[in-house]
């Protein structure tokens, strides 16, 4: 119905997540609308993402060098590693500006229904990793889902014989939320990991 | 927080009808996970809409060529025109396969609080269109929203000293639409534009 060059460019759309016929449809009619300028900043912006970033040669987050700006970073504490699923959990992470540590980003998480294994993720550096003696403690930070916990014990079970401590973010009542709104999974969770008071 | 490179895509994906900071944050995320080629036909997609699309010389419809595929083809019944805001009416009407006539897009209506006067409107060709005498029937199918009533006011005004007729399409209760669920205008309008039966 479209002319073809519209229906490229609907198609090709439809490849961002959640994004259907519809809003495709919707998107090309803006990008129509844009100046030649507008459509040249976005095929500069989509050029610069493939030529201009990588994955930091230590943490495996992305970066625009070599290496990230955090495993450069002089003044953090170069003895504890946060493992993550993706650089946006290392975002979340320094928003708190409290953890001062280093991170390891996994870029996914081990799920057999999407066919991503061990060997897809950034592990086997992880492992390296803690093979320095200066490491004492990895935090393991993967989100407390199917995917997120299964990658946390095979983390936990991999690392078991290094010397090096191994803990899990704590699970529980979110801050400024209800007891009478959470699951039963995290109120369970809350109890078990509850602390002494005095 | 982000690089300067992946900051730079977010800001450009903002630019899409509805898209905020998080969903411009998923989309380039997603972005990172294509393959080279798959940026690359986003890529020559945006390239092939600026040079290879323009507005119908005739009707303003979009076109890979200076005449559009409707206005070019020569079983179309010339002496009839509908006037829509957008080629997604074009198409929406096209589906129906009952419509065999021309068409005139308008790209866009009136609208006071947008900025839309009718000289930002593909309008004046639309009044040398209807100066042929060929032209029996000018049927005006904009939105029945307060920017298409507007311009479809002025077009009515506009084209009142030619020869052609000016129709307005109906409105009323949509088909498979119950009577209690329509507002109260298109029950107005249900009942000013009723028909006799026999």
């Amino acid at each position: 119905m479209y002319p073809k060059k519209l229906e490229d460019l609907i198609e090709v759309l439809k490849r961002f997540p959640g994004v259907g016929e519809k809003t495709a449809q919707r998107y090309a009619f803006q990008v129509l609308n844009w100046s030649n300028e507008e459509v040249n900043q976005m095929i500069d912006a989509l050029e610069n993402i493939k030529t201009g970033l990588k994955h930091c040669a230590i943490c495996g987050n992305i970066s625009e060098d070599d290496i990230c700006e955090i495993c450069k970073n002089r003044e953090r504490d170069k003895s504890t590693i946060c493992v993550v699923q993706s650089m946006k959990d290392v975002i979340a992470m320094e928003r708190t500006q409290t953890y001062q540590g280093l991170y390891h980003v996994l870029n996914g998480a081990i799920s057999t229904a999407k066919g991503i294994f061990p060997q897809d993720l950034n592990i086997d550096s992880l492992v390296n990793r803690c093979d320095d003696e200066n490491i004492k403690e990895v935090i393991i930070a993967t989100n407390p889902t199917v995917e997120g916990e299964t990658t946390a014990l095979y983390l936990a079970k991999l690392l078991d014989n290094k010397t090096c401590k191994v803990t899990r973010i704590a699970h529980g009542i979110p801050m400024g939320g209800h007891l009478d709104y959470a699951d039963e999974l995290t109120l369970i969770k809350a109890m078990e990991g509850r602390n002494e008071l005095k």
